[in-house]
């Protein structure tokens, strides 16, 4: 081989790369100390421009309502570029976006979001749970999608004065228990079309109607994915809340559907770890050999699974509430709280053994959505729903704590959960 | 437990999910056999509107064209619903896509492409290269991603129609060897915000200018992936042409380009397997231990790699052209053409052994594109780039036979591989 002269490579920073660069990212991005710097996301900058055209609340139980169609007046929207930072944000009336054919995020999925929810509660207060925690995991996501950084504290300051401007039309004080559904979004507007970083961005906000996905009429169905679709690999993105995790599950969960089960149980690996069900995690209520009621979901450690604020509260309350030799809820043993990695096999010896208590799924949209039936390689596993029928019990007291946080009637563990939305 | 009453799952179908599934929509989706079936694509079906507003063609060599974000004057849409099947295609002005901030495309990646080029002949003709592999690479990327099905056919016509239409004006006949970047692509338009596979899509086909990338003084220099970022798994979908593939690995590419880099060079797995290198395949030619010319790609069974048409073009013409014991170019030794998992480790080996003869990516927008450098853990390995500093000598052979297929002074292997588009 002829010696070639090549361009020197710094490459003191090639640790920075992939998971430890995205830390290192995040860590250079702190709120900044209340001044305005310039460029960044700045919640004060925001201009309001009020609809003009307001259109109707759908009724609760409409159609309308179950479309998840309908967002309300109005939408934040915020717009970045490389040269600039972020532009002033703007409250406007909610329509549809302009975006050129070969924009980044229609070509190469760079967009992601959050998922929260606007409560109406039952002391006539409008809240949202734990949203800070939302806020720094969408600056996760932004960061792994190659999306442009922000300080969280603004996002929320932005969420905060959409739920303000529209909740009191969209979510009135007669909808006590209800709930607005909010839905944080970045995408990468650049329409160079060459694959890179986008230059530019857009920062939305909007907020939609949903129907209650709880509810479930014998629970869950779950279908165990089979070993040749995966959703998410250590060294990817399944613990980000990008697109890219959610468009390639649209295939089995379609057939899925096609065939009377709600979602998909996701399966990792030869060895059949829990990962997802569906879009939530999922937790499994079990006795362990030696006669424990432990309550098991799947750790964080491959960076597969989303860290659920749901499924963060679930735990938090277990911990503090179950865990304890005296548990708080009368007719509840004291639990045993786990992450680990678990699999399906060690839930059909569970159930063999009639050791398998019961289970649901935690997150968002579907809230505490007891299950009621695992299909995995043809095998079915009823999963008891309680005595009523809507969940086990140990499901129940959980859904019901939290139901109470939300809607105003417990102030959660460590205080501050249920964060007040001031109306104007 | 208690004996759970549950719906009765019709289980006879799970066969059909994920990998399976995907073949059995294929296998549904024949073209038809020249009638229009209610709702089918039908290009026959298309209506024209010209643009009032002609746009100027960026001179060759201009920023302009290199800014990758200059469309001819028209583009090609079609919209699909569930209920309608395919509405009648457009050509029409090209503009910006008007959609709601809730669409499934910008939020879960309900979205695919595909990337091919127009050519202007020396012979003055317009030509695509096997575009007919393009179309129905669509087709299985769209069922992959939950998109609607189409005949493949029909969408090459809609492809034609627009480069008959604007490749006069924008590909003139006195920039022989020049070429149009063709972007087809299909999003999720549905707007209701669950996470559900689409209702509504709509097709598009765009022509973008885009300057020459194959010609990288000292070659293109590869950074070899980190063992925490994996750009695809078995069970994933890094063999489909979908958006999910692209956003998630521009954080490693943005900090290899950082650090003077050109692309990632992704690896898969502990025993550091070749995938691709940026969003092209990768082809080394090396001395096999047996004194052997030996060039190797990485096979498709996995389904972690793109089936390339160039990577498949490559391939078969080096089996052609170069495989027997007296190949067609004086020079160059016969060689042996080999597809299969080949790592890192290898690479080193016959690297540090001397038997390291050259490297190239190999793609549409990228083409042949010969490596110069690679560096791994840290190693940094210069590859040779031919006595001209332009490339190896297979490298420079291939790049050749294809420029001459592509640009009408060679017909390829079994023919057609040169697709004239009739200008009105």
């Amino acid at each position: 081989m002829a010696p070639i002269t090549i361009t020197p490579i710094d490459d003191d920073k090639v640790s920075d790369l992939t998971a430890q660069g995205i830390e290192h990212a995040l860590s250079k991005t702190k709120p900044h100390n209340g001044v305005a710097t310039s460029g960044e996301l700045d919640a004060s900058l925001l201009t309001t421009s009020l609809t003009t055209s307001p259109r109707p609340v759908p009724a609760i139980g409409s159609a309308e309502m179950a479309s998840q169609k309908i967002c309300t007046d109005h939408m934040i929207q915020a717009k970045w570029t490389e040269e600039e930072g972020w532009a002033a944000p703007s409250l406007q009336p909610y329509g549809p976006l302009s975006l050129m054919p070969t924009s980044s995020c229609l070509h190469y999925a760079t967009q992601c979001f959050e998922g929260m929810k606007l409560y109406r509660g039952h002391d006539g207060k409008l809240r949202l749970f734990r949203p800070e925690l939302n806020c720094k995991r969408m600056l996760m996501s932004t960061t792994r999608i190659a999306l442009p950084a922000f300080p969280p504290a603004e996002l929320l300051k932005l969420i905060v004065k959409l739920c303000a401007t529209d909740g009191e039309k969209w979510l009135p004080k007669d909808r006590a228990g209800a709930f607005l559904y909010i839905r944080p979004a970045m995408i990468g507007t650049d329409f160079a079309l060459g694959v890179q970083r986008p230059r530019e961005a857009l920062l939305l906000v909007m907020l939609t109607c949903f129907a209650p996905m709880d509810d479930i009429p014998g629970g869950a169905k779950l279908l165990a994915s089979q070993d040749d679709m995966c959703r998410a690999w250590p060294g990817g993105f399944g613990y980000a809340k990008v697109g890219a995790n959610y468009g390639p599950s649209l295939v089995a969960q379609g057939e899925a559907r096609e065939k009377g089960f709600h979602q998909i149980l996701w399966l990792f690996g030869e060895d059949c770890t829990i990962t997802e069900a569906g879009a939530s995690n999922f937790f499994v209520v079990w006795r362990t050999k030696e006669g424990k009621v432990q309550i098991v979901t799947a750790d964080l450690d491959e960076k597969i699974v989303l860290d659920g604020v749901t499924r963060r509260s679930v735990l938090e309350l277990l911990r503090t509430r179950l865990a304890s030799s005296s548990p708080a809820v009368e007719g509840l043993e004291p639990v045993e709280v786990v992450e680990r990695k678990f699999t399906m096999f060690e839930i059909e010896e569970a159930y063999r053994e009639g050791r398998f208590i019961e289970a649901f799924a935690a997150g968002t949209a579907w809230f505490i959505a007891p299950v009621g039936h695992i299909q995995f390689r043809g095998n079915d596993l009823a999963i008891p729903m309680g005595d009523d029928g809507e969940g086990g019990k140990y499901t129940t007291v959980v859904k019901r704590w939290l139901k109470n946080i939300m809607w105003g009637q417990d102030e959660g563990v460590g205080n501050e959960w249920g964060f007040i939305v001031e109306e104007a």
